[in-house]
């Protein structure tokens, strides 16, 4: 039996933290996940890792070679290789790859869930023949992973591609980031549901709704709600997609990329939301770029994309630096 | 004496075209121009490019070698090798590469003035060390050309970098693009020329600008009002740098560029400009990056950065494939 090159994809999420090993290909031979338990120390975290992993590979030594590992985890920076104070990890400011580097010897990159995501779509999913091309998870907020000549784009310090924290609504909503109108604010399973509430504030149309607390809605409930037919849920799809279509057309002009990718949880509600966002995009689209852009689903599972991005970012750095382990 | 390896650079503008030729260091050797004369077939422009072209560099022949020419034109695309209806010229869509290639048999490149510039600043300028970085042209509209990991930004079809289309103001001024609130409808040179307008129609304010037709009244004219102390025009300068500050913020979020560098009729007004729009990029930036993005003045001089661009993008080309003509 030959032996398989493997690399080792690690998303940290506020909740769990998901791994699993890839090989160059994007066959997932294995995954696992453990709780992240976002109050306790780094420290702890990486010992509670290290045991795992090590149960986890010791079965997998007998046919697998471990080539590197990627993480993806909440403000990861490319560069610098830390983790810098997550907004969800009780953490400050951890240098990842020297904590994963004690657990195995091998290269070792990080970034964020979101660039990961792209990197994975890139070398695995619908995006491999794509060179510009833009990831968007739409989850509790908005990340974007954006690829540009086949390439990351991590700017001068690896914290670009914030297409979440464009003001699309001057003196709009507040966001998490301190100021107002944010993108995610709208765009996001958070902004849905913000929408939901603002329209059952200004409307009188009946809704199941009107039932739920603002704690207890989830995107989940809305889209139910909007495939049974809920004028509340329907209209709060439709807007969020115009908002997010209005920004593909601004963003355009800048990337002029081949697609908008899109995932994660309200990217499930499908063409709810994809096609009032495509139709706005082509309503506000500089000229130029009309029809030449195009709004897809992520070709990722979608319980795979994080550890697959996260394997992809370091196969391409295997690959871009030649770095050989055979 | 040895033979001295050049590019020819030519910038095709509306009125007239300049070339000149330019070694691998940007030691730019002569500068010629023409007429352009934008209502005749490119046929006869090109005729007599060539006519010009030949009797310029027949002086030069004993001395320099061509290596290649570079083109910057209005809505020229880096890989179709053609202008493609440029607005202001009767072009049509003409094959830029291969009407030179007819003239000079050597390898040739185009893109638009923009992008040419920012290769210029890259290759030959202030950003020689940067990265990522953000060339804007502060002409009769707003041009840029964006540098992400060293190379720029063309996008799936040759046609990104317009950052004078991203909409700042929703339902804003009309803008030749027939949207309504784009940047360079705020910031450029026809841009502050609106705004004039429109301050001396809202206030009460004495200025000497209000004996000058709209037909007739230049940025150079607002700059001058401006330095006499003209409230108005002072006034329309702090307007503009904040509209393009706040885009400056929210297009940081994307890129995380390590500077805006700024070049062009407008920009040579200085701090009358960078000033506000510092001020404001900083006020609205997301935090991440507060105190990181230069605001900058272009490092090449006015009247050559179109050459020198246009000499850096063929110059780019032949170090990318190595195309050696020793």
């Amino acid at each position: 039996m030959s032996i398989i090159q493997v690399c080792l994809g690690i998303d940290i999420g506020g909740t769990n933290t998901v791994y699993g090993f890839v090989d160059k290909d994007g066959k997932l031979y294995d995954i696992g996940s453990m709780e992240t338990r976002a109050q306790e120390p780094a420290g702890i975290f990486f010992k509670r890792l290290g045991e795992e992993l090590n149960k986890f590979s010791e079965e997998l030594k007998t046919r697998f070679e471990l080539a590197g590992v990627g993480v993806g985890a909440p403000n990861a920076n490319y560069y610098s290789g830390s983790v810098e104070n997550p907004p969800n990890l009780k953490w400050g400011t951890v240098n990842l790859v020297k904590e994963i580097q004690k657990i195995f010897n091998v290269p070792v990159a990080v970034t964020n869930d979101a660039n990961a995501a792209a990197l994975g779509e890139l070398k695995f999913g619908i995006a491999k023949k794509m060179r510009n091309f833009i990831e968007i998870t739409l989850g509790t907020g908005l990340g974007s992973g954006i690829i540009v000549n086949g390439d990351l784009v991590y700017g001068q310090d690896g914290f670009a591609g914030e297409m979440g924290h464009i003001i699309v609504v001057e003196n709009g909503r507040e966001c998490g980031c301190g100021r107002r109108g944010c993108l995610e604010t709208y765009a996001s399973a958070t902004g849905i549901k913000r929408t939901v509430f603002q329209l059952l504030a200004e409307k009188n149309t009946p809704s199941s709704l009107r039932d739920i607390p603002f704690n207890q809605l989830t995107s989940k409930m809305i889209y139910d709600a909007a495939i049974s037919g809920d004028a509340i849920a329907k209209a709060a799809f439709r807007f969020t997609g115009k908002i997010l279509g209005k920004a593909f057309a601004d963003v355009a002009a800048l990337f002029s990329p081949e697609a908008y990718i899109l995932y994660g949880g309200l990217a499930k509600a499908g063409e709810l939301i994809i096609d009032p966002a495509k139709e706005a995009m082509e309503e506000n689209i500089l000229c130029f770029f009309k029809d030449k852009v195009k709004v897809l689903h992520s070709g990722l599972n979608e319980g795979e994309v994080a550890v697959l991005g996260a394997a992809a970012l370091i196969w391409n750095e295997i690959d871009k630096y030649k770095i050989s382990y055979e």
